[in-house]
């Protein structure tokens, strides 16, 4: 491609090393923010700063927050006997978005991936550990990894490591998704939701 | 959507202005940014920043530059005898792209639309019009516009303005594209291409 301007260049190649953004849409982007008054930049990068600089993680439950304690630690309305353990931060807004769980979260940052290099030590599950021996009246521990390799084998560990505390351990239901036909759907989540079947309560 | 900082929500809020990028992406976005180095957010925000105030517009041709004359009207070896007329910059790279004009441009900053209150006023028509006046050896204007009912009302009233003058008016080529397939063109580009059949140079 020709630039017209070598800060135009720039600007495209910054745009482009973002997921999922191409040369062309990086370029339609940057036409675009020429074309608006000056200061709709000016609020789009000043946005994205405060956001990379400011934000810090919980020191609670690793969760991406604006203070030491994030907005749902630090709500004394939430029910501290349970803890849900998730991989990150969207996985935390999908469980909020339900609006089925009023308890407290863990982010574990990741899930284990020896193919990608991500041990147990790179993750925060030794602070899990600890925050599930030191909490006072923590009752159970939800684990909502995805039903993946890495997440079954994230699940497996952690069990393994808190089987011995007085902590009920469970998992999300897997199953046949609402709306889902029971002739597409794989053989393995339509057996497991055989073995998991829930009893009517009439 | 549930955000765990108020620094994200804006970030996304801002994010999300963009064209064709919606809020899911945008947090998705976000998100990268704030898993990458702090120096990735900064360099993009530097470029984005820079871009928008450090950029000027061609005062010959109207194009994004980063001087007073951009680097195709400056560049001596390009020949002054045509001018080629189009919408925007990112036309002048598609023709660049071609490698087959070595020309000038005229950047109109849009076509004229009615319907979005854009008249010839709105656009760089007086402009052309001074420079085809004004032009030591201007030959041949040429005019690549879109082939819309808009672009056609442009051309024909730029062509109005300039018939007077000694100067070759022309129009790229409508025709089938390379690589189409005849039964699947539209009868209109397929009624000009046969009314402007080229003959075979044998």
């Amino acid at each position: 491609m020709q630039f017209p301007s070598k800060l135009i260049e720039n600007a495209v190649a910054e745009i482009a090393k973002l997921p999922g953004i191409g040369k062309k849409t990086a370029l339609r982007l940057a036409l675009h923010l020429l074309k608006e008054d000056g200061q709709e930049t000016s609020l789009l990068t000043d946005a994205l700063a405060r956001m990379r600089s400011e934000t810090v993680y919980c020191k609670q439950c690793h969760n991406i927050s604006d203070a030491d304690l994030c907005q749902i630690c630090d709500n004394p309305l939430r029910d501290g006997s349970s803890i849900c353990v998730v991989e990150d931060t969207r996985d935390v807004m999908a469980v909020e978005n339900t609006a089925q769980y009023h308890g407290q979260y863990h982010i574990l940052g990741g899930v284990i991936s020896p193919m990608d290099g991500i041990g147990p030590g790179e993750l925060n599950i030794e602070s899990l550990i600890n925050r599930a021996k030191s909490a006072d009246g923590l009752k159970e521990i939800i684990l909502a990894l995805s039903p993946t390799m890495e997440g079954d084998t994230t699940a497996f560990y952690i069990t393994k490591k808190l089987k011995d505390l007085d902590i009920k351990l469970s998992t999300i239901a897997r199953g046949v998704p609402v709306g889902g036909e029971l002739e597409y759907t794989d053989e393995i989540t339509l057996g497991r939701s055989i073995l998991s079947r829930t009893k009517y309560e009439v």
